[in-house]
């Protein structure tokens, strides 16, 4: 069963706006077992959505549109479905009756924006939407099932979960898809290919492999389709596991941060974390994963030499001597952090993340990271390229990438 | 001018990686004055790569084709290209010899498939590549210029960057576009657009108005196309800034914290931070700013209820009787904050981001957010939707909407 995204909305085009709405769909589009074959982004133009609905429609089962469902102007999704499919707008009471009672509940006061919000092709299945005022719309065509969700993301998400899923699994026309990733770190794409190509050659050809390199780390892909996709795929997956052994941390959605955490919840470890120059991101992927707060007892952020050497003991002679952005500082910041927040391990990074601040001994992307008990400390100087959110994430990424190693050899 | 952008890569249709490539290349090509009509992702398919070449080159001036050119076997646009273009390939020596010299430089081993990648269709004009080994590839068609970039987003940027712009500016055949996007907070779209209505309606027919809804601000962005846009453009800005005033934060690009960055710096004010369920994201979104240590000293990660008693001086009795996702904990914790880190102002955020940790009194997405000085603080309950990550993302956001509701109030 095939299916096509179009999403609606100018600045997807003009890159106001970034279509997560599209990654996510797809990615649980492909757990249910569809095969997505395009996903396209156009303006707010009636015209062009009316003729890519024609286009998109005609090749595929489903039609998952997302955005200009909103209360404005620029919204005009639900009239382009209505000329594509030849009917007139209605007012839908229920609507609206819930959008009244919505706001009178919440003290706010109704615009007449909202009564517009409740007219709808004749014919619509009206697909409730349990985080925004603008329903889902279900619209059978003979050839194709037309969905139009709001692009708001937690809406879509909403009414995905809540009815689209549904309508799906009902829906045999299915094929069986099965997939695993296995997460790599500390070898490079090409390597990589080169270690389980003898593998890739002997496989069946309803498999498929992807490397999907990314910070530092590389995703290896293996899919199927077909009803022995599943054992199939877990007959290689072993074989690619044993040929990568020092590099896989783990499988599928485990990100590097669930992994370490997994290994420290076990071992009984608390960590805390000091960082400079990546300001809190390294504490945002550590508390992005649930149950953190089992071994991750918190962090300083010390942005300031002060903060440095008030709280995490950095002796003035270091700074002064070797400067923020030495080895000796991120070790003399793991010492400190394992004792001012009382942890087992600590990781400290402190660099120049640019644009400015570099000098020729330390050029911007100079980054310095520490990660170790207070006996020992695993410590590595990263050279990156020259884009603070890159350097930033890179190196936040790199930290936790050290933290397994360490625990490893522990 | 009208381009089409041309996303190759299975991992961008079941989700695995989000399409930020589109965006990038679309927040550039507007700014060159150049309309992009679609933007579409497809698979690894070398009969669908070939399909939508064909179609989209043919409703467009350039077609930007982005994946399919690292060393791995899934990698196969070059091949698409060559196909489409009835050419063969050929063995490129310059570009393996690079490849030779990057390696032995730094010392790494080289594999077979880094010859592979040295192969390109007959009559291809190579675009330097300074992040990686992948250069870019043109190719002059009668009726559009395609090009080629690897899908790695740093690598596409610095191509673009330096090949690409001068390229475009060198077309005759772009259309004057500007635009102005003013930013607000503090306000629900619908009641926006009423208010600007009236100044909508008189617009001239080349200016076109959108709104941006986005975690508790709207963007409203107002553009034109043609010789006159950037003139009617600016007469129109003023007006809709007078309409929305007490709502309107800043322009363009410009985000909050570096509104508030602006503002804090420009008062000589010192800022602190103390997390609790948002584990340094708050920091990041501070520290995302070029700048920002001029005005930021740093934070307390103060994950564990330890460090908000040891570090924060939060009373161990006002955790016990009213929690530590309470008014009365965000209030000592701002206090703390402030002196702990010697500061004149501090944020502090305590709540329950999910997925687990809730109850009836507290539910999941419960979090209280105080900003302000030693005397006066502002104190404010969010009850959001319940998802982690939009949980974090939508606190911080808030804690520094109010951080410039304090400012303003000072």
């Amino acid at each position: 069963m095939q299916v096509a995204i179009l999403a609606i909305g100018t600045e997807l085009l003009i890159g106001q706006t970034i279509n997560t709405n599209a990654a996510w769909m797809g990615e649980k589009l492909t757990q249910l077992g569809v095969t997505i074959t395009e996903s396209l982004a156009i303006a707010d133009d009636k015209e062009l959505i009316i003729s890519s609905i024609n286009r998109l429609s005609h090749n595929a089962d489903y039609l998952f549109i997302t955005g200009g469902l909103g209360p404005t102007k620029d919204d005009i999704t639900k009239n382009a479905i209505a000329s594509y499919l030849g009917v007139e707008m209605y007012f839908d009471e229920p609507t609206y009756n819930k959008i009244v009672e919505y706001f009178t509940a919440m003290n706010l006061s109704l615009s007449h924006l909202h009564k517009e919000q409740c007219y709808f092709p004749l014919g619509t299945k009206l697909l409730t939407n349990n985080m925004g005022t603008a329903p889902g719309m279900l619209f059978e065509t003979p050839n194709c099932n037309i969905i139009s969700m709001p692009g708001v993301p937690y809406e879509m998400q909403s009414i995905f979960t809540e009815s689209v899923t549904t309508l799906l699994e009902q829906d045999d026309r299915r094929i069986p898809y099965y997939q695993q990733t296995i997460r790599t770190v500390g070898i490079a794409e090409s390597k990589l290919a080169d270690f389980i190509e003898p593998i890739i050659e002997t496989m069946p050809a309803n498999l498929d492999v992807a490397y999907l390199p990314s910070l530092g780390s590389v995703k290896v892909r293996l899919s199927g389709t077909g009803l022995d996709a599943k054992i199939k795929v877990e007959q290689i997956v072993p074989q690619l596991v044993e040929a990568l052994k020092p590099y896989v941390y783990g499988f599928n959605d485990l990100t590097i941060a669930e992994a370490v955490q997994n290994t420290m919840i076990d071992q009984g470890l608390a960590l805390g974390t000091a960082e400079s120059c990546t300001g809190g991101y390294l504490g945002h992927l550590i508390t992005s994963t649930p149950g953190s707060s089992k071994y991750y007892n918190g962090g300083v952020l010390a942005y300031s030499n002060a903060i440095k050497m008030n709280l995490l003991n950095v002796k003035e002679e270091t700074l002064e001597d070797h400067g923020a952005v030495s080895e000796q500082t991120v070790r003399e910041m793991v010492k400190g952090c394992i004792k001012l927040l009382d942890v087992d391990i600590a990781i400290a990074i402190s660099g120049i993340a640019g644009p400015s601040g570099g000098s020729e001994a330390k050029p911007v992307g100079t980054i310095w990271i520490a990660v170790g008990n207070a006996e020992t400390q695993l410590i590595k100087k990263f050279n990156l390229k020259k884009n603070r959110l890159i350097n930033i994430r890179y190196s936040s990424n790199a930290a936790l990438i050290m933290l397994r190693k360490f625990l490893m050899a522990d």
